[in-house]
């Protein structure tokens, strides 16, 4: 498994800095994104240091799309959002955040009117943990 | 290979409905938006006819992901775009507009303004044409 030392994702899935994970398996993680532009926004990412989509093997891709199947269906069921949008930024014109492969999973609200990049605010953690705890019941 | 025959994606894959590919293999058609919000916006579909994420089987999105690679690859050569987005809509709220799973390819300008639900404006077909020649080129 590579690690980048500079990487806040790589130290997530290392358990060096916390994140609240809703599912995990051998090769991906899903946790709540702490700087939400929806209740429920959701992040998937391959536990493996890749930069980009033109970086991660085809067969982590599946995975990462596997994973993110499994957790927005129980998006969809947990939060009944209006409609969910899966989004994946790469390079400076998308708003890439972090320089690791991630998958947003945003639950929509009619009308909510979002960007594709938007501004980073920090989420309420009480609201966070709990969009999280609905999520996790469901794919339990 | 299901069939829906209300589905225009289902229709382009039979070539019933004429449209600008750039990549094909036996699982996943490419082929230009024709509603661009970008110069380059291109779509990847399964052949097979799923509704959204939540019905297509695993494999299946990893074949989609796979050419999704292959084609914003393509892209980011061809067309050289500060970024490139992928965005997938499931849902009234995410404005899914076509009820057959696709991923979109966006090529980003910085400061582009992009919002996740675009609204739905054809495009040059010249424009869409001499970007598709360009990816092509690349892909070959």
């Amino acid at each position: 498994m590579s690690f980048d030392s500079e990487c806040i994702f790589c130290k997530i899935v290392a358990g060096e800095i916390s994140s609240i994970q809703v599912y995990e398996n051998s090769n991906t993680l899903a946790f709540m994104d702490i700087n939400p532009i929806a209740y429920g926004h959701t992040l998937i990412i391959p536990k493996h240091h890749w930069q980009n989509l033109y970086e991660v093997p085809d067969d982590q891709l599946a995975h990462v799309l596997a994973t993110a199947k499994r957790v927005a269906t129980a998006i969809s069921k947990a939060l009944a959002p209006d409609g969910v949008s899966l989004v994946q930024a790469n390079g400076k014109g998308a708003a890439q955040s972090e320089l690791h492969f991630h998958m947003h999973i945003i639950p929509r609200t009619l009308g909510d009117d979002l960007k594709i990049n938007w501004k980073l605010n920090p989420g309420n953690p009480d609201e966070i943990r709990s969009a999280a705890q609905r999520i996790i019941r469901v794919l339990r």
